[in-house]
């Protein structure tokens, strides 16, 4: 059975595998009084977490203590459920323990300030994204990579974004990102992803779904100044899409059709 | 200021970045009653990871904490002290805080089953290691891939080999490793491991100190079968140097020049 902390009041356990090895997983929910955004999406990309790492914990009792969070957080307008899924204490090192008893920390948290919607200023992170393609996507407490990045966020920027150290693009540190290129949509490959985010994969859906054609490929630096380049946008489930109006000293144009498009975040109120 | 936890008592706040990010680091360190074995090793690698990730904690502290922590836990015999320093709370999402208030926290830990010095069996597994060479060494919060490399670990085998997912061996997934082909001693690049080792830089300067060549070279696995392999020994600072006496359905032949050499843990006592 899974072991619930409400993270404002329940002390955590210094030898909890979370803490000691980041053995586990995590997922930041908008939520708006107690309607989930991409809950659906969330939910399962945890569930599906665990299993690829070998947490038991039944999508049943992921729903049930999320309900729980939503009765004891739920506030007017919109917050962040933050759900954090450890394997628990135990085991020889870094063994984990069989059986083990998952354990679910729950917290609430403040709506981070919205980037504007015209357009966003960010620069190439110098710090390169090393993904296990056998952890790829998984949203694990492994972050290191993300925090070393984003170190290096100067003022008035809104992220960091992140290559392979190859020349590849990848993703920024809390965002995922496209480029419309040729009236094309291109994402990275979903095996080089450190996280695949659930917001991008609702545009993807929502633009395939308009009939629109996304591709998945390497993204080599020298798209960003590619004639045919309409847009680069970046998405999470939090903060919503944002085109980006500036990469270090180069501007880029501004592409409307992504916000025409997909409106997965107005879908919510 | 260090903010101090003792693990058997002192609550850990959920929001420890840490926990939320692996955003620190660790050691596990093997004491004789108040006496630690390669402790100034431990201490230098604390510090200069600390400085690495942009944790700001002055050596002196970490030395006053872990007197303290002898203090403390002293008892007959030898146990294992942990320490592990994360970069407290606070910060906007990976953004690290500046400044911030790094968190120590102490536990102590029986002995672990010592390994038979005659030789043990291991397996090669599955799992690949991925180091970000810009993070190579670092003794980080970050263990997923130990983790789930050691998940594979068979009955009877003292050890998970991992490799680079080319072909290259790198590591175990508590212990560094090292190969004696036609007289030489082999390692693999410094540049490609997640963990460098203590005990193994306390091994390597031992026998260089006795005049034996130590190289450090990539690894390929074909070196397992080389007709000059005289043996393959691991190594970490609490459970000592062990030979491999199997790897998988392989027998390899055992050499004791290591034990002869290197008595770093015998000069505890």
């Amino acid at each position: 059975m899974l072991s619930l902390v409400w993270a404002e009041c329940d002390p955590l356990p210094a030898g909890d595998r979370g803490l000691s090895y980041g053995d586990g997983l995590f997922e930041t929910i908008r939520v708006h009084g107690q309607r989930l955004l991409l809950g659906d999406r969330h939910l399962t990309r945890l569930h599906e977490g665990a299993q690829r790492l070998g947490i038991p914990v039944a999508r049943s009792d992921l729903e049930s203590c999320l309900a729980e969070a939503l009765d004891r957080y739920a506030r007017p307008g919109d917050w962040v459920l933050k759900l954090i899924l450890t394997r628990g204490v135990g085991g020889r090192g870094y063994v984990p323990p069989v059986p083990c008893q998952p354990r679910l920390i729950l917290s609430c948290h403040e709506m981070p300030v919205l980037p504007d919607p015209a357009g966003v200023s960010v620069q190439l992170g110098r710090h390169p994204l090393a993904v296990n393609p056998v952890l790829a996507g998984l949203k694990s407490l492994n972050r290191l990579d993300q925090v070393m990045a984003s170190a290096e966020l100067g003022a008035g920027n809104y992220e960091v974004l992140m290559t392979d150290g190859h020349g590849h693009l990848l993703e920024g540190t809390r965002t995922n990102l496209m480029l419309r290129v040729s009236g094309q949509w291109l994402m990275p490959p979903m095996s080089a992803l450190a996280v695949h985010g659930v917001m991008q994969a609702e545009v993807k859906a929502q633009l395939q779904a308009a009939g629109e054609v996304v591709r998945e490929q390497p993204l080599d630096l020298s798209l960003l100044s590619h004639p045919q380049l309409d847009g680069v946008f970046l998405m999470n489930s939090v903060t919503g899409i944002v085109p980006v109006s500036r990469i270090d000293d180069r501007d880029l144009p501004i592409d409307g059709s992504l916000a025409t498009i997909c409106r997965p975040l107005t879908s919510l109120k």
